[in-house]
């Protein structure tokens, strides 16, 4: 091997290691939302981490800049995917003719986006996605809001509010022609920054854009609905297309609660309107209620024109997104799962002339699924303990000459520090436990 | 939304969607593949796909012009990882201080080559590593490959042999002064083509990179050492170091075999290097005896200058790793397992009015842990019956005006087509066995 200066070992800005024990806790995490996601039917997709940048482009609005792309070594244009609905949409258009529909998948993986990193914010981080495609059933984003709300207490999540609206909401205020408004997006983008910029905020930023009066009063009127405490009754005397909504909603909240969501965890809440482009009606997010700093959690709604920018045969979706690395530390803060160890026994190593002996015991184990390390080389005992008590392994198995003249070994509970003679039948049988 | 013409969806060459059907069956041999490492005490790692390009160079030989790399928006030279060892090291050098020795640890994550991809070599595939950090003992080296088979065998593999040799057998053959050979890698990177090329196919590279007649002598009897049936025997005669090599080796095959591998799945095979260039110690590859152009479909060996590359402190590493979407296809061939079902039950949506009703029941069910569905729009009987067949769902429920009234259902096995009807507590404990 060539001799190379020392590279010094570092991370890329944004991006983080998981240690063995906090990647065995989010292991458990990862197969508890999955679970869930089973149990109401949604099955397993894998797509690729890189897309061709084309597909990926178009989707995000302003987050566009945040898409990792660059040239591959074959001349492609590729990006890393920002998010997994557009590679799912890009997927459905592929297989179509394929596919039973409802099509209902979940997929659990990164995905890379170029943010300034903050607190729970990374560059890299795992999306844990529901989504169904081909039903525009209330039924169906009721299904969505319950198994993403039932996927969150799974991993212990308590405290938390789903906000949810509709897209909707924007056309009752602002399709009417004498608002002359041709593209809402602008207003939409403004408002859904209400919760961080606050009213004079938003407005300062339709102001720059060059709205008129008229426009702006409206957009005021918006947002004093948003934020008075019967929103829906409001919306539902505002104008006959805001009564439809309402009936709409209402059957919403029915089917949710229904479905087993409380019914003071859901807040009808207008300004919630998802940064991305491609969501047309029902949105929602959920924050915790006991920690501010990490904004929403989980997120989604219904898109139902994304799958007709790959293909001519349009299908409904609906789809919500858990940010499980953003909980991380949270969800860690809060004790309910423990990392296992990772084996339930050490054979100490004794002696070099009993090592093959060590392996042989070992295997035995093994095939009774007992999970068990032997220490490679016979070093001094008090380091062969610190191994077993630095990695939490509950037990040790002494097996030494005087043990082997009298075949028997001896079984050392670290925790109660009570060492016990017995056959190595008994110890398996302990250990099984 | 703007308005956009048409996107073409389509994969980039190299890559591959999972369907569910596969992704179940494939998140099934990843989950038996981590029980068997985490049998032997291997703890899960995660790092990054993304790292600073100059940590992945001049590691991989002369794969190095197969690593993505681009700059990322802040204008750093990054790299998605080409596999999982490298990023290990670095790791190990970055949090030295904090980790107990020895270091076991497993990944099992995607990795990106640009290869020019053929039957079960894509360009983005999973790889299922386990490594130990900090023990430079044989049993180490017979852990990793005990491991490996055994995790082979859990997924269902059998017929497969381990080819396993060391790269010191190199150093036996070329390090006498008389070869005055500066940089054995070349002859080593030439030697490990010798299964592809055949003997003169390596002779041909060497002789075209102007090696001296001498040199080129020693190289064919390497090559008739290899190729010969008691290669171990012949190296333990040609000279001393060969013969202490021998020794060493024999070990390995002994602490191999206490592990519980059979004798005869082991092969020893010198001309076996591995072509990448941080292997320093024993190396092996699995080959099928079945199939025989999917190459080797897992590997490894010991690499104790790696992770000097990165830190003052140098620590003896040996790892393994499984390539198991290049054996994809072929576990599906042997129909060891089956992809489960998505849920155990469909309740049929034969009224819009009862439409509340059937999400509670498949709440209630989903609280006894059974997975089910809902149909979600009161469709025609035939086309809710074809959904539930074609995903595999083993029943459905049925619950219209008449069972209401009389307070039953009736639960039809698809299987056996029989309809019984029983209470909703008896479909239930029938659900759940």
């Amino acid at each position: 091997m060539k001799t190379i200066s020392l590279i010094e070992p570092r991370l890329l800005k944004g991006f983080k290691d998981f240690s063995p024990k906090e990647q065995k806790l989010r292991q458990q995490y990862f197969s508890l939302i999955q679970s869930v996601f089973e149990l109401y039917g949604f099955l397993p997709l894998a797509t690729p981490a890189l897309e061709y940048k084309e597909i990926l482009l178009n989707k995000y609005g302003d987050e566009e800049k945040l898409v990792y792309s660059f040239m591959d070594p074959g001349g492609r244009e590729v990006a890393l995917r920002y998010d997994l609905t557009v590679p799912l949409a890009r997927f459905v258009a592929l297989n179509l003719p394929d596919l039973t529909l409802p099509f209902k998948r979940y997929q659990v993986a990164p995905v890379w986006r170029a943010e300034n990193p903050q607190a729970g914010r990374r560059r890299e981080f795992y999306q844990c996605d529901i989504d169904i495609v081909g039903s525009a059933s209330v039924n169906a984003d009721a299904e969505i809001i319950a198994c993403v709300s039932k996927a969150l207490e799974a991993v212990g999540v308590k405290n938390f509010k789903i906000h949810y609206s509709s897209r909707e909401v924007f056309g009752v205020f602002f399709n009417e022609p004498q608002f002359n408004i041709s593209n809402i997006t602008e207003i939409i983008r403004a408002i859904d920054k209400l919760a961080k910029l606050g009213k004079d905020g938003v407005l300062d930023i339709l102001r720059a854009e060059k709205f008129s009066v008229d426009q702006m009063m409206q957009v005021e009127k918006f947002i004093e609905l948003a934020e008075s405490e019967n929103a829906m009754e409001q919306l539902g005397a505002f104008s006959n297309t805001g009564n439809d909504l309402v009936v709409s909603l209402r059957a919403l909240l029915q089917a949710t609660q229904a479905l087993g969501v409380r019914k003071e965890a859901l807040i009808f809440n207008p300004s919630i309107a998802r940064g991305l482009d491609y969501y047309t009606g029902m949105v929602f997010e959920v924050m915790l209620t006991d920690v501010n700093a990490l904004g929403a959690v989980a997120s989604g709604g219904r898109y139902d024109n994304l799958i007709s920018q790959y293909s001519k045969q349009n299908l409904p979706c609906v789809g919500g997104s858990i940010g499980v690395d953003r909980l991380f530390e949270y969800l860690n803060g809060l004790n309910t799962l423990e990392a296992k160890a990772p084996a339930k026994v050490l054979l100490l190593n004794m002696s070099q002339a009993m090592s093959l002996e060590y392996l042989r015991i070992a295997e035995d184990l093994r095939a009774k699924n007992i999970a068990c390390e032997v220490y490679f080389e016979p070093v001094k005992m008090d380091k062969q303990f610190k191994y077993a008590l630095s990695l939490g392994i509950p037990y040790v198995l002494i097996y030494g000459e005087a043990e082997q003249q009298q075949g028997v070994c001896k079984l050392k509970d670290l925790t109660t520090r009570v060492e016990t003679v017995m056959s190595f039948k008994e110890a398996a049988a302990k250990l099984a436990d």
